[in-house]
């Protein structure tokens, strides 16, 4: 018994023994993640190192007024409410510094007056009735206030304003009691918070400013082109999938490209918010339409639900034999292709602010649509949804007599697509003179109609399992033109400039840096 | 040319008349829409109301310590910090409060013995080299800490004890180079953040406590309600359809029912984190699997995009005829109330914290989903993928020839089907007697695979361009055995009682609004 307890207390000082190295290992490995980390946290976005250094400094000046003997002087012992306000209202981005800025100071503002009325009604009361009354106002105000928050419009916009405001009021009220020179404090609060929020507005506005709308630009742009990715991602899987499901139901943890896309509502809405608290980018003074970012990520979601759906038929468990995958691998190949030139072009647009290109959806899209939708009807055992009346036939022979018609009938679509694509090459022949501002107007018109015209002519009755995944394909087609009027829409509204049609697009190119560079700086214009 | 500018200006002064009426008109609606929207923000959650009562008493509490001679004498002029603290503090739920508040009292803890080390180093130094002294570490300490709140796990969990740690710091750092008893603020800012802190922790945990862990709870219940409702929308929409498809474009705009469920991924995160703060909800004291909930959600979205898929087929160019369509519609309605019963039955075990019946796959799901196959396979002119080397066949007789095999092969599926049936059936009768803990560990491990073999039996060789709409609907079952997996996973992780199998459901729903009436003072066991 005796042996048996040493020996246990032996193996339990070896365990113990081993799990103190192990604890031992996993402490010396700590220093490494740590590091590992903070270098990752700085080399995804550099600006967050300069925003550190920003703060470090905005509070070292701020500090500078309670340090140094002359600005003590004017301002006292309250400077450490400017100390408090850099802390508070410094944020990433000018807008959110601007929002929260500007929410603090109304909200100090509107607090002082209306504490400064409250102070004035009950002055020659004794000390019970004083306390009464404002225990009593604080009780009212502190309940109205917080009621308040919960409506949205407020909750959006002013959060931060009313809490403020509850905040400078209580402080204001409360300290009332005993202090008499109430007056001095609530000035001295309203300068200090005003000297806050000025070095933190002038921090975020005119040293290295990080703007919110920019980042909202370019999330856009990298949606497009996300989606892009996804959809060709999809095509290939599906055609050159090697058979096991198992793979893709990891990739669906494994964050596919476009879950940044599907998730993306939130960060859209905050940085829309913050966007439009920040001065215009432009010479001129229009309102910058960032609501419409924030369509155009909504349309981009619709659209990546299509792209999800593609992603699903790929992990799905009823999967089309491959051998009938392989008769349509190239023009969905090329369909999914031009779909995605379509969303770089569109990209492209955004990130140099210029309109997009009027042959947007060419001849070659079109094409790649029909292409499929042969290569879906050359399959000589397909269904025709033609005639409706199928389903009282029974025998093989009358289904195989019916046929033919139906092969005339193809004949008849197919020369009605032929009649779209010369339609749209007339189309295009036609307004090739005109100016561009008309064709923008006019493009609208005619764009989704032709691409509709081209997608209805399709008929895709002759189908399979693999039809569910062409019909989404298709669908991403139709989707497009949701895309395209959300894009138009945000070049009209923000009035990118126009399309120029040859050798401008290198000229962009290069120029480009120096844009994006000088872009900050457009916000003190 | 002098009456015409009369004229004007009389034209002027009505239109500015009109103008004034119409603002005049817009005034007076006014004060009806802000108490519409009053009364609709306590109508939606009347716990807003409770939450705002709830921040005026603990207002009016804590500006008793200022107020009361005793207080006030014990606390001092710092007394103002918890008033400050419980405006700032005192969050709508528990978790919330509970999150700020500790992460405002460990920042306070942690900034005042760094500054009191800080404090400590350079004592004899003289005034210029104290204040550079100050300035450098207030410049370190603000940039290091700036930088930490980007890392990830920090600003998920800390974020605001990192800027309540900054803020303090700054504070005393500051106000230690004019004060020489920065000590005793330090020690009264200290109180006063915990007294602060203490009110709010009362008024949130034990008068009427609002727990997020509730909202998440519920909320994946109204999710898993709304994506059975969407989908039985969806189905009925699609076969009901009146032809337009501007309404459906319309409804895409009008905020579908899955939206919410689409939308959920911040609303869900934030309710997880806090409620991982809250104590946990039970007598056992384990640690309750709010994360879980959040992976529900993902699974449930992921499940959302093929409702939406479905959704989208409604509003598509590209229609299925509807004689077509109206082949299918009985079984494709049958199994869509099927996936939806099956919802709802998930959706109720959750609500009333129970394991899921075992018969939740029931046969009638099955017999749906064989139905469904069987519609597909009974159209005689559909096409068959079981033979491959259809691409070199041209002849019509070869096809019609080559639907018999075909044929065979589908009683064969058929009987397959059959044997999966009984299968299940069988395995029912077997587990029947058994203990329902066992029965839980060998639901998970058959579940799936009979669900599995059910689907991939069901070829869908035969298709059309209603395929699309079929096979996403079966994908919803196809992703339902995911969902019921998480909802399996939750309840044993949430120690879930377990299933009763008859008559103890009405006792269940009796015993609800007790349970639901109890469920926030579990909180305080």
């Amino acid at each position: 018994m005796g042996i048996e307890s040493k020996m246990a207390g032996k193996g339990d000082s070896g365990q113990s023994k081993q799990r103190m190295k192990n604890q031992m290992q996993k402490m010396k490995k700590w220093p490494d993640l740590l590091r590992r980390t903070v270098w990752k946290v700085g080399r995804e976005d550099p600006r967050r190192v300069i925003h550190s250094f920003k703060v470090g400094l905005s509070l070292t000046l701020v500090s500078l007024l309670y340090l140094l003997e002359p600005f003590f002087k004017g301002i006292g012992q309250n400077a450490i409410w400017a100390v408090m306000t850099v802390v508070v209202v410094l944020e990433f981005t000018a807008g959110a510094t601007l929002c929260k800025g500007l929410n603090r100071g109304f909200g100090t503002l509107l607090a002082v007056s209306l504490a400064f009325l409250i102070e004035f009604i009950p002055t020659e009361s004794d000390g019970v009735f004083r306390a009464i009354f404002i225990g009593t106002a604080v009780f009212v105000v502190g309940t109205v206030t917080t009621y308040i928050r919960f409506i949205p419009y407020i909750k959006k916009n002013y959060d931060y304003g009313v809490l403020i405001f509850l905040l400078t009021f209580n402080l204001i009220t409360v300290s009332s009691f005993r202090l008499r020179n109430v007056l001095k404090i609530a000035h001295e609060r309203l300068y200090t918070i005003a000297i806050g929020c000025g070095i933190c507005l002038f921090m975020s506005l005119l040293v290295f400013p990080i703007w919110s709308g920019h980042d909202l630009h370019t999330s856009s742009v990298s949606k497009l082109e996300d989606l892009a990715k996804s959809i060709e991602a999809c095509v290939h899987g599906y055609f050159d999938d090697s058979g096991d499901t198992g793979d893709s139901r990891e990739e669906l943890s494994n964050d596919p490209i476009y879950k940044a896309v599907m998730d993306s509502k939130y960060t859209d809405e905050t940085l829309a918010l913050y966007a439009s608290w920040e001065p215009r980018h432009s010479r001129h003074c229009y309102r910058f339409p960032w609501q419409q970012y924030v369509k155009l990520g909504a349309v981009l979601r619709h659209f990546g639900y299509t792209v999800v759906a593609m992603h699903g038929c790929l992990e799905t468990e009823i999967q089309t034999p491959k051998s009938v995958r392989a008769l349509f691998r190239d023009p969905s190949i090329r369909l999914a292709g031009e779909v995605s030139k379509v969303l770089r072009e569109l990209a492209n647009s955004i990130r140099h602010r210029r309109h997009c290109s009027p042959e947007l959806l060419s001849d070659h899209l079109h094409q790649a649509l029909q292409d499929l939708d042969t290569a879906l009807k050359s399959q000589p055992k397909l269904f025709l949804s033609s005639n409706n009346n199928y389903a009282n036939m029974s025998s093989q022979h009358a289904m195989a007599a019916d046929q033919k018609p139906g092969n005339k009938e193809r004949g008849v679509l197919l020369s009605s697509v032929k009649t779209d694509t010369s339609a749209l090459l007339e189309w295009k022949r036609k307004r090739g003179g005109e100016q561009a501002k008309e064709a923008a107007a006019e493009r609208t018109m005619l764009r989704p109609t032709l691409s509709k015209m081209a997608i209805t002519s399709l008929e895709f009755a002759e189908a399979l399992p693999f039809a569910a995944f062409a019909s989404m394909l298709v669908e991403t087609v139709a989707r497009l033109d949701l895309v395209i009027e959300e894009v138009d829409e945000l070049a009209r509204n923000a009035h990118f400039q126009e399309f120029k049609p040859d050798g401008a697009y290198e000229v962009v190119v290069t120029a480009e840096r120096a844009l994006q560079n000088h872009l900050p700086s457009h916000g003190v214009e």
